[in-house]
């Protein structure tokens, strides 16, 4: 896509610091765009201020929490397009504090839909939401239009963020955009457990030389989408207008073995070994089953589709990890 | 209904001192069971302390708020029904406050529910929604499978706490009960202004000679339902098993229009007067056209029918009133 007037606007991404949102803040610095970075660096997640190393003379950034209000309403005035992408993001984790995650993934969403709705009105405003709303999949590939039936507080409260936009849309005509997306992955996750990305922690584990651990037989299906393909769909989708009020599911479309995942990562890094053993209680009760994006809609509307294959895109994340992992192991 | 072994049941009921649950209150404690009151006392909401003056010494009463977890955790323990009732009750003001809407309709709902799930998962845990979660009807009576498009954050949040329940009966098997709340009226609700139950101000106006105001020619149907049937409606709801993981559209089932129902109340209390006066405009966004309650699944699976005339139930209601106006007044 030809990102007409890129260097007109003005962008703010809320989790900047993390793995999709420093991509996406990497491409639109490469475009000159006017970038703003909103991030608390809250840890445990994956906010990293060496994800912007390279073009942190680009962006600004700022160290803020998107709870704090009267900050966030001056961060919203003047830009056009807000991308969303701080948030909790270990579905595992939300069991164990459904508050917090109902605080993180619900409350301070909302806090920033309404510092816009207060001031910038006009702006765009997209938030990352995520294949797991939809709870077991009943038929592949998942469209717009599956059945939710969300199994975490994490689920829940991304459905409830994405009912939330609908809501602002319908109400008072923002212009919000929703991404379910499958499982991201590749360059700048965090990687000190196996909660986030998974694809990203083995090929940690592979560098190491350590042995993976796959649950069960490892047949299931997932749709991994690797993070420069995912940055530019929800660029693509700040430039295209009839994104408005628009949810999307967001994925390569492709489904790969959970199994021959591990195997692609131990061929590329070419070391570490992987081993089945039985699903522990709590990941088999949040199991979805096999799960392949239908990008049908996203590609029709985006003017987008994915780039980069699997072989590559693991290819490319081994490299990255192989040269940077100190950067990122703790 | 028969209420078998009431007396060897223990009710917790948040929000117990305003209008539906001291209504709950009175009818329990009038057959002996052992009852419980959590309420904040929270202004600008409902709270009343006369709402108990009759049967004070038949209930205990917990000036806590619902957000406190380990009071909560506490006063859930030992429950077999825990009735919901706290809450921002004002759609019109949760249009101004989303945030406060959004702690007070789910947050805290979210925290009541979770100390259920650690310390007292057998319980019986119901719900008060709102007939506003569907937003515009589409067609009248109104039955459980109806589109949800809420029009306000009072909805929005009515619907993700409804959701809630059910996420928590499917995942956990707690003995969810939802109840999706007509127009309730009738003695000891707040009447200080019109945002609340707008039978019972339009009441406190005629009594004091007053002129109603009705917004447009007030040909819309509402669905009145005296607060005496609908607390009998929860506490049934407490005693039937098949009630678990259940939804309910409650209501009387019948349509009155507006106009009719302010002729009723001048007529009846032999005072006040009416005027039409136009819409304004944060009113129209939110108005939902006619409703009608389809009250075929209650009736069916709840032992339960409205036993109060929309004539008997404002004549209960003036009666109320005219005895005890001061107390609600101010």
């Amino acid at each position: 896509m030809d990102y007409k007037n890129i260097k007109e606007k003005k962008f703010l991404i809320n989790g900047g610091l993390g793995m999709i949102g420093s991509t996406i803040a990497k491409i639109l610095a490469k475009h000159d765009a006017e970038v703003t970075i909103v991030d608390a660096m809250i840890k445990p997640f994956g906010a990293n201020m060496f994800n912007i190393e390279k073009f942190k003379s680009k962006v600004k950034v700022h160290l803020v929490d998107i709870k704090n209000t009267s900050k966030m309403e001056e961060l919203v005035a003047d830009k056009d397009v807000i991308f969303n992408l701080a948030g909790q993001i270990a579905h595992n984790d939300s069991i164990d504090n459904p508050i917090y995650d109902a605080k993180m993934n619900y409350l301070y969403q909302l806090n920033v839909m309404e510092c816009v709705r207060k001031v910038n009105p006009t702006a765009k405003i997209l938030f990352s939401g995520s294949r797991l709303q939809f709870g077991k999949i009943i038929n592949i590939p998942v469209n717009e239009k599956h059945t939710s039936f969300p199994e975490t507080p994490y689920a829940l409260h991304k459905q409830a963020t994405e009912n939330m936009y609908q809501f602002y849309h319908q109400q008072y005509d923002i212009d919000t955009v929703v991404f379910r997306i499958a499982n991201p992955y590749g360059p700048r996750g965090q990687i000190m457990h196996a909660k986030y990305t998974i694809i990203n922690f083995f090929i940690r584990q592979a560098l190491e030389g350590k042995t993976i651990l796959i649950f069960g037989d490892g047949s299931q299906l997932r749709d991994y989408i690797f993070v420069e393909d995912l940055a530019k769909a929800f660029i693509n989708a700040a430039f295209v207008e009839e994104s408005k009020g628009q949810v999307f599911n967001i994925g390569s479309g492709k489904g790969v073995s959970f199994k021959n995942m591990v195997k692609e990562i131990t061929r590329l890094v070419g070391d570490g070994d992987f081993q089945h053993i039985s699903w522990p209680d709590n990941y088999i009760n949040v199991e979805t089953g096999d799960y392949v994006t239908d990008i049908k809609k996203a590609k029709a509307l985006l003017d987008w589709e994915p780039r980069v294959n699997f072989q590559e895109g693991i290819k490319k994340t081994v490299e990255f990890y192989s040269k940077h992992l100190n950067k990122y192991k703790s």
